[in-house]
C-alpha cells in the first residue's frame, strides 16, 4: 500500500491505467519521459511489484533517489517483490535508519501482524497535559503515519493506553494524557495471523491497531487501509486457489506467460494424475460397460454432478473459515448440515434424472426395454454421488486445515476429481446390484 | 459495519463468538440474560442481519430503544436485512430525523457509493479561521462519523475543499479553512459502482471519500473501514458463485437449511439439466463406445481435464475483474494469452496421457493391439480440450460482463459442464479420424 491521501492526488487515475495497460518493456521509457515534478508521484502511487520492476531497471544512482521517498514498511514491500539476488544491493541504498527499520520488518512473515505493521506510529507521555500532547503530535506530523491515534508507553516502550486525537481535541486542555486515554483496547502480538487481525478490524470496526511483543513493548501500529488491501490480496489468492490454480503474485496481465503457465501447470498435473484413476476404476467396469453400453451414456452426467455439489460446498466453507465463522471443532456440526443437504440435494436431481429418462423413453424409445432399471440406477446413483461430493466437498478443507495446510487448497477442481473416481465405484456397484441377471 | 472503536472496546470477543455459536431460538434469552449495562454495546457490536433478527424478537418498547442507538447507515442496514413486511413498523420507531436520513439512504441500491455513504460529516465555512474550525469541529463530535476529515461547502451545499485535522492542527492559528484546504481532491457521484469506490480506495490509500450529487452537492462520506467491509463481502459473494452456488445472505452457520437448500439447488439443478445434454451427445456415440469399450475408460479424464482447465481460466478472470485489471475492451489481449496457454497446457496434459497409455500397455496390456492410436487419440484429444475449456473459460465472463451480467457467474462449474458436452464431441470426433477402419 505505498500511497498516501496526500502523495496520490496529483497523479490520475488515468495516467496510472494508462501505464498499467503498457508492455513491461516499453515501461521505464514511459517513466522516464514523465515531466520531472511529477515522477516522485507516480512513483508512489505504484503498486509494490511495479515499484520493484521500475526501481531495478533504472541506474543506480536513481535507484537510490527513489528508494529514499518510501516509508519502511513500503520499502520492505519493495524488497519482497525484488528477486532475492537483488535484495541486498538495494538494501544498501537506504538510508541507515530506513534500512534499520526495514530489516526489522522483513524478518516478520508477511501474514502475520507483524508484516502489515508500520513502526513509525504517534507516542505520548502519559503524564503530559493534552496542550502539550497536541503540540508534540504536531512535531510527529513528518514522522509518522497517523496522528489520529496515539500511544502512551512507559520507560521500556510497555503500552500503556490510546487517545485518538479527536478526543485530545474535544478534551479540556489542563487534563493529562493519563486522564483521557484509553487502558482498555485492542493490541495483537507481533506473531498474530493475519486473519486475526482482519477479523479484528472488520468485526469492530478499528482504524488502527497497535501490535506489541511478548513483553507488551510497542513495535508498531496496523491501519485499517493497510489490513483492507492485505485481506483483498487475501481473497484474490483465495479465489483463485479455489478455482484450482496456485495464486498468482501480480495482477493478471502483469504476469509473465511463463510464471503464468507454472502456476497453473502444476494443479493442473497433480488433478490430471489423480484423475487418471478414473481411467482404473473405468477398466475395472469394462465388462459391465460393454454388456450395457446405456450405462456409459449417465456417466459424464454422474461424475459431474457429483463434482457441482462437492464444488458448492467446499467453496462455502472455505470461506466462511477465512472470514472465522468456522474453525475446527465446528467439523461436525457441518457435516451434519452437509449431509442433509448432500440428500436433499441428491434427492432432487436424481428424481429430475428419473424423469429424464422416463421422458426420453416415452418419446425415442433410447434406453431399452429395461428403461425402468436404468432410471432407478441413475436416480440412487446421484442421490450417493451428490451426497458423497457435498460431504466430501465440505470436510476437506477442514482435514487440511487440521494438518496445518491452506483450506483454500481444496479447490473446486480437486474436490471434483475426489468425487469423480467414487462416483464410478458408486455407479457401477448401484448398476451391479440393480441390473444383474437383467442386463448385467 | 455497525461498530466503532468507542462502543465495541467493552464488548468481548469472546462473548460476541459465544453468542454467535448458539442456536438462534437461543439468542434473544441469551440477550435477555446479559447485564442490563453491557446490552447497549452488545447490540451495537452485532453485525446487521443479527440486529435485525434479535430485534424483530424483543417486545415493541425494548425494540425502539435499541433501534435509536444506531446511527442513519447502520438503522439502514438493519431495515435492509429485515423482511420487507416488517420494515415499515421498524422505521416508525425512529425519530423523526433519523427516520428522514434512514428513507434518504435506503433510496440507494446497497452497491453504490450512495448505499455506502453516512450522511453525518464534519463540515466547515471555508472563510472561518483554524482556530474558529477547530472549535467547530470538538461540537460537532458527538454527531459526525469522523472529524479527521471536515468539508468545506459553500451555501448551496456544494462540495468546495477538504481539510484533515492532521492539517489543521499543523497550521498556524491565524490561517483561514480555505488557506489550508485541498481543493483537488478524489470524491464520487451517489449513484458509482461499489467497485470503483473500492478502487479509488485501495490504488490510493484514501481515508475518507466525499459523495456528491450529480449538482456537486455533498450528500454524504464513505470511510476506508466501511468500503473494506463492503468489499469483504463481495469477496464472499465472488468466491460463493465461482463455486457454483448462489450467494448466501449471512455466515454459513447462521444460514438456515431451507434458505442454503434454496440458494444451492438452483444452479445445481440449472447445470445438472445443461449436463444432461452429454447425456445425449453419448447416445449419438453409442455405436462407436459399442464397438471400442476402451474409449469409455477415458471419458472421465479426458472431460474433467477440460473442466480444470476452465476452472483455472475463468477464475483468474473473475478475479482481475473485479479487481478492475480487465475491462471489457481487454478480451482480445486475454484470448491471444488463454489460447497460448490452453495449447501448452494441453499440450502438457496431452503427452502425460499418452506415456501413461504406452506404460500401462507395457505393464499390463490393456489397451488392447491398437494402443498407440488409442494414445494419440487420448493425446489429440485433450489437447483440444483444455485448448477448447482455457478459452471459453476466459471469454465466458466477458460476455456475461458484456450482457450486462455478473461476470462471477461463470463459475466454475458452469465452464466445468459447458465444456463436457464439447469435450465429448472433440474426443468423438478425433476418434472417428484416428480410429474409423481400425477400432471404429
Amino acid at each position: 500500500m505505498p500511497t498516501t491521501m496526500e502523495h496520490s492526488l496529483t497523479v490520475s487515475d488515468e495516467l496510472l491505467d494508462r501505464w498499467s495497460r503498457l508492455r513491461r518493456s516499453e515501461r521505464v521509457a514511459a517513466f522516464k519521459d514523465l515531466p520531472d515534478e511529477e515522477k516522485d508521484n507516480f512513483f508512489l502511487a505504484l503498486p509494490s511489484t511495479s515499484q520493484a520492476r521500475l526501481l531495478l531497471a533504472l541506474p543506480q544512482g536513481e535507484r537510490r533517489l527513489y528508494l529514499r521517498l518510501l516509508a519502511p514498511d513500503d520499502a520492505a514491500d519493495l524488497i519482497q517483490e525484488s528477486p532475492r539476488a537483488r535484495r541486498d544491493e538495494l538494501l544498501a541504498l537506504m538510508d541507515d535508519s530506513t534500512r534499520t527499520e526495514t530489516n526489522a520488518l522483513l524478518a516478520y512473515r508477511e501474514d502475520v501482524a507483524g508484516g502489515l505493521m508500520i513502526p513509525r506510529f504517534a507516542r505520548l507521555r502519559p503524564e503530559a497535559s493534552i496542550e502539550e500532547a497536541i503540540t508534540y503530535l504536531r512535531q510527529q506530523i513528518p514522522h509518522v503515519e497517523t496522528i489520529y491515534y496515539a500511544y502512551a508507553l512507559d520507560e521500556e516502550q510497555r503500552l500503556l493506553g490510546v487517545v485518538s486525537l479527536k478526543e485530545l481535541v474535544a478534551a479540556s486542555p489542563e487534563k493529562t494524557v493519563r486522564d483521557v486515554m484509553r487502558t482498555q483496547l485492542y493490541k495483537v502480538e507481533e506473531n498474530a495471523d493475519q486473519h486475526l487481525v482482519e477479523h479484528l478490524f472488520s468485526k469492530h470496526g478499528i482504524q488502527a491497531i497497535p501490535v506489541v511483543d511478548a513483553e507488551g513493548r510497542m513495535k508498531g501500529i496496523i491501519t485499517a487501509d493497510d489490513v483492507a488491501y492485505a485481506a483483498r490480496e487475501e481473497a484474490t489468492e483465495d479465489i483463485q486457489k479455489v478455482g484450482g490454480s496456485e495464486a498468482l503474485d501480480g495482477p493478471y496481465l502483469e504476469t509473465g506467460m511463463l510464471a503464468m503457465l507454472r502456476k497453473r501447470a502444476g494443479w493442473l498435473v497433480i488433478l490430471f494424475l489423480g484423475e487418471m484413476l478414473t481411467a482404473t476404476a473405468m477398466s475395472h467396469y469394462e465388462e459391465e460397460i460393454e454388456r450395457a453400453v446405456v450405462l456409459a451414456l449417465f456417466i459424464p452426467l454422474l461424475i459431474s454432478s457429483g463434482g457441482n455439489s462437492g464444488s458448492q460446498a467446499t467453496t462455502l466453507i472455505i470461506r466462511a473459515m477465512a472470514l472465522g465463522e468456522l474453525r475446527i471443532r465446528d467439523w461436525w456440526r457441518v457435516a451434519r448440515r452437509e449431509i442433509l443437504a448432500g440428500v436433499a440435494l441428491g434427492a432432487l436431481l436424481g428424481t429430475i434424472g428419473f424423469l429424464r429418462i422416463v421422458i426420453w423413453q416415452a418419446v425415442a424409445h433410447t434406453y431399452g426395454p429395461h428403461y425402468l432399471l436404468v432410471g432407478f440406477t441413475v436416480a440412487f446413483s446421484l442421490l450417493g454421488v451428490v451426497t458423497f461430493g457435498t460431504l466430501s466437498g465440505s470436510m476437506l478443507p477442514f482435514i487440511l486445515k487440521k494438518c496445518g495446510l491452506d483450506p483454500a487448497s481444496a479447490s473446486a477442481p480437486f474436490v471434483a476429481t475426489l468425487v469423480d473416481v467414487t462416483g464410478l465405484v458408486i455407479y457401477f456397484s448401484i448398476a451391479k446390484l440393480m441390473l444383474t441377471g437383467v442386463l448385467l
